[in-house]
């Protein structure tokens, strides 16, 4: 198993809890050296908020932990692609590197054909794409048939 | 007054708390009827949250007054023009309404051509604008010259 794989098991383990709370599951880690940092899930139906997606939690837990507003050296690990939103916020806190499994064929933010990540921010994509992706689309097979 | 410039003041007024906090000058109020319901300023230094926008915060706090997570029937005021991240959150909380200020030629959502925001949102430019910007170019002239 990669690195990238370990996070993303990490990840996948948040996106099943938010799965347990009937939340769509999408699951985030950010990771700084060899650190998971902050832990986060989707939250939108607990929260009564639309904007409590799990890398908009993610990214305020790991400014919280390093007590600094930017994250240049951290990698935000999440299960889905980002959305526009997700992406700016990602842009705004400088994160150093993305890495996703499935893609947002609806909502990914790499459908807008400008770069709303940071100019500097590398991006990996398609890791554990296949059970990420699962999960999501479990979700609403059973949404769907209850 | 128009009703709109009614409420970019109180906009204006939630600008100017952030603006002696040291924070960029971005206020935000939330309407629903002719009822503020939510009001919030930029706080990214002080939470050292890169992602605490004004609108953000709105956002999450009409929702909360709300109890729903969708806004259909609300107004966004805010000082100066969305971001992407901020313009993603209107789109997944379907904010009825966004009017703001001064337009953002750095950062506003409106420099990408898809539109980030719902696809029924309502959007009016320009209210007070010249006041909304001058607190953003003051701001940013004492910085460079303290």
């Amino acid at each position: 198993m990669t690195e990238d794989e370990k996070y993303m098991h990490e990840a996948l383990h948040e996106a099943s809890l938010a799965a347990s709370m009937d939340e769509v599951p999408v699951g985030a880690v950010v990771v700084h050296g060899s650190r998971i940092i902050a832990r986060a899930h989707n939250l939108a139906e607990t929260l009564t908020d639309a904007t409590a997606h799990a890398e908009m939690q993610a990214i305020t837990s790991a400014a919280n932990f390093t007590g600094g507003k930017y994250l240049p050296g951290c990698t935000l690990y999440v299960t889905v692609e980002p959305c526009p939103m997700c992406a700016g916020a990602c842009f705004w806190a400088q994160v150093g590197r993305v890495v996703y499994g499935a893609s947002d064929p609806k909502h990914g933010y790499s459908l807008i054909p400008q770069n709303l990540l940071h100019p500097k921010t590398k991006v990996t994509r398609g890791v554990l794409a296949a059970e990420c992706g699962k999960l999501m689309s479990d979700f609403f097979r059973k949404k769907r048939t209850s």
